[in-house]
């Protein structure tokens, strides 16, 4: 039986050093292939564990490909495809230790450029300005003077008129995403592209709605593959997709609007959560300012442009949706607290929020040619094609390589980096989307990359 | 055909001034009983509304019992039971406009004794303290240094003892719940005091569960009924429920526990949201301090005793339920900015928090005591009982009467204060909860109560 010191777990959670445990005994192959793993209940008792923790540890492994599930047999380790790799051997005991050397993927951007001082200091001013006004609570849908804020903002960066009418502010999109699904219906089929980011979807099968998977083209979603899928909504994110990093071009974008004009109740949630970063050509106008019949929910988020810690997002309804949301979604109290509410209108309205964009895009555009240089004079030269790199905080690397991602990912988990693919992200067909990796670009130190392509070029 | 000039709506949205115009009409009798409304297409193309404004004007009506619907033939006027008041005769255009003289039910407590400036003061200490660590995402759950304050705060005025990794932080119980409902699954029943406030069923209703309605006895909610209703989990506020006051004795807790334990997937919600102020007699001990079997969810807000634009929930999951909610729903980030959770946790470290408590429950008290003399030297001294005053911001005014709440309603309405009773707030049997007056004390004016009392008196 399987035993492990969970007094060593230090500040881990008991389900996730049980799995790093399991996990570290398959890549060390003290587990082999094939081999049938306790059942839940027994590995519980023997580990006075509950037995919960073991399923949710189980569950974890399975979902990242190292156990399979045969129902009503039980949980077995699945194939490991091993690369022998140049790495330094590790212990297992060290392995759970290790720190990572890089991870391609790791969160994008904001905080590093972030004015701190300017919005300490707003804070303070709007403390003293406001004072007790800022105990009431703000209307539903947000304070007017940041909704007045945020529709000068879209009016002025995106090409969209909204009428403050029309602006949600919540805490983050993840929560708004709750209450679209909360205002359009669980009953409605919901669309996503494939590949995507996964929240989105989670947070469609958590609220009981059904998901389908429309293929990513190079053009954006495919119209024929829409229509088949019976989706009544689609969310998707047409300026910058993650992963692909693809745009959708304008054509795409009015077949788009015209598939949800065609029906009742059918919907785009156009999801811009990386349009404030464009390095080259003219950007592609919104699918909220094309569009004339009121069928595009649009939704960002500040969280991302400014710091993880403040969950500040916000949808445009279309003016039909706003008298059903009053109805049906204006008990809820607005989820985030009237000084950020204040203190983000005035970053807005003094011009800062510009300020830092500006700044921002052109740190970023650098950083990413260094990037880019450090690629094409390095080891990997020859060996890959930039994908996606006009827009955005990440972009993608194809390399041109006969090994499966899966195979590479595990050779260079071996190595310390953790990579990131496309197909990853894939639900339909990931075999499609194979050798794209994912490059987020803003927090990758030169030195490191350098460090990891060295490892990875003799692989391909 | 009904024709308003809407230019004349001011700050209204439409479809609420549409609203005002109609219930206005019928009240000066211009529109009658029985009397059919026009379609809401052909009054909409007649205004030059959307339909959906128009739909949701009459749908408000239609919940206020202004109008009736009759499927497939439309809306007609409700009986309006007019009792003659002593009021003065107001024109339809000035009721649009009247202010309330009072509303007996206007939102309870807190902000009035918020300590402002020892809130901006930590605020500005945690910006000079933590500076850019600000910027950073806190955990999922909330800030572990809040989380602990939490955990503390708990155990010193509840008895509880939670361990912060059970602590979930967010933007308020509403949010909460919302998360409720997706770790516990909306395949269960929800099972909901009747009375009681309609926002927690609101939110189960529009997660796609089905909610039941358990009758509130003197004991609390009865279990007999419990077992009836088929139920899994049941939403309560054992400590002071909103809106009967009932105190839901120890003998019943235990009997609600077992039948918890009974089931798989049973699980009571302890909805705690009132049990800050009690003002006589020894706390009866909460739901969670006292279960042995990890079946209580434990939810509460800061937001009532702090502000309301301070959204600051939070859970206690049991144990059991903790590897679940990490699995399930770890992905969410938390909806509570940084600067807000690091505040907080100081505002409770440094007794702030104490201090604030006790200064409100001495206010309060001497309030609700002025309140109550108030009312047994008035117009209504013999025509009352009081109910529910030792615990929580209201108690309940039992009124000797022989009229229907609802025409008292009405009457009071035309003299320009809003009453609210016990009956509405059921949604099985209103018949037995007749003549309970909602009374939310901590706002009330004593003049201004004169005033009303003056006014009801004669009309019971």
């Amino acid at each position: 039986m399987l035993t492990y010191d969970l007094e060593q777990r230090g500040e881990h959670s008991l389900y996730h050093y049980l799995y790093l445990c399991i996990k570290r005994d398959i890549l060390a192959g003290v587990l082999t292939q094939n081999e049938r793993l306790p059942s839940q209940r027994s590995l519980a008792k023997h580990l006075q564990l509950g037995v919960v923790t073991v399923g949710t540890a189980y569950a974890q492994l399975v979902a990242e490909g190292y156990l399979y599930a045969l129902e009503k047999r039980g949980y077995y380790v699945s194939a490991v495809d091993v690369i022998d790799t140049p790495a330094p051997a590790t212990t297992p005991e060290k392995e759970v230790e290790k720190p990572i050397l890089m991870d391609m993927e790791e969160g994008g951007g904001g905080a590093e450029d972030f004015p701190f001082y300017v919005w300490a200091k707003l804070t303070r001013q709007v403390i003293a300005e406001e004072g007790e006004r800022l105990l009431r609570a703000t209307p539903h849908s947000g304070a007017h003077a940041l909704r007045v804020e945020i529709a000068r903002y879209l009016s002025q960066f995106r090409g969209i008129s909204a009428l403050p009418e029309q602006i949600v502010v919540g805490a983050g999109t993840e929560y708004l995403d709750n209450l679209v699904v909360q205002l359009l219906g669980r009953d409605l089929i919901y669309g996503l592209e494939d590949p995507c980011y996964p929240k989105a979807q989670e947070i469609y099968r958590l609220n009981g709605a059904t998901c389908r998977h429309i293929p990513m083209g190079g053009d954006g979603v495919s119209l024929d593959d829409l229509r088949e899928s019976g989706a009544d909504v689609l969310h998707l994110s047409p300026s910058h997709q993650f992963p692909t990093g693809i745009a959708t071009p304008i054509a795409r974008r009015q077949q788009l609007l015209q598939w949800a004009e065609e029906g009742e109740r059918r919907y785009l949630i156009e999801d811009d959560y990386d349009s404030e970063f464009r390095f080259a050509g003219r950007p592609i106008p919104s699918l909220q300012s094309i569009d004339r019949s009121g069928c595009v929910i649009y939704t960002n988020t500040f969280t991302r442009v400014l710091a993880p810690s403040l969950r500040i997002g916000y949808m445009v309804l279309p003016l039909s949706l706003v008298p059903l949301y009053q109805q049906k979604l204006g008990f809820y109290a607005c989820t985030v607290s009237a000084l950020e509410q204040y203190t983000l209108a005035k970053f807005l309205s003094e011009g800062y929020m510009e300020q830092h964009m500006n700044r921002s895009r052109i740190r970023y555009r650098a950083h990413r040619d260094r990037v880019l240089e450090s690629l094409s004079t390095g080891a990997l030269r020859g060996k890959y094609t930039i994908l996606g790199e006009t827009a955005g905080l990440h972009f993608i690397l194809r390399l041109h390589t006969r090994y499966s991602d899966a195979a590479l990912i595990q050779a260079m988990e071996r190595a310390g980096s953790a990579l990131h693919f496309l197909s990853g992200y894939c639900t339909q067909s990931p075999d499609a989307w194979q050798h794209h990796l994912i490059v987020r670009y803003p927090r990758i130190s030169l030195e490191r990359l350098a460090q990891v392509v060295e490892i990875l070029a003799p692989l391909l």
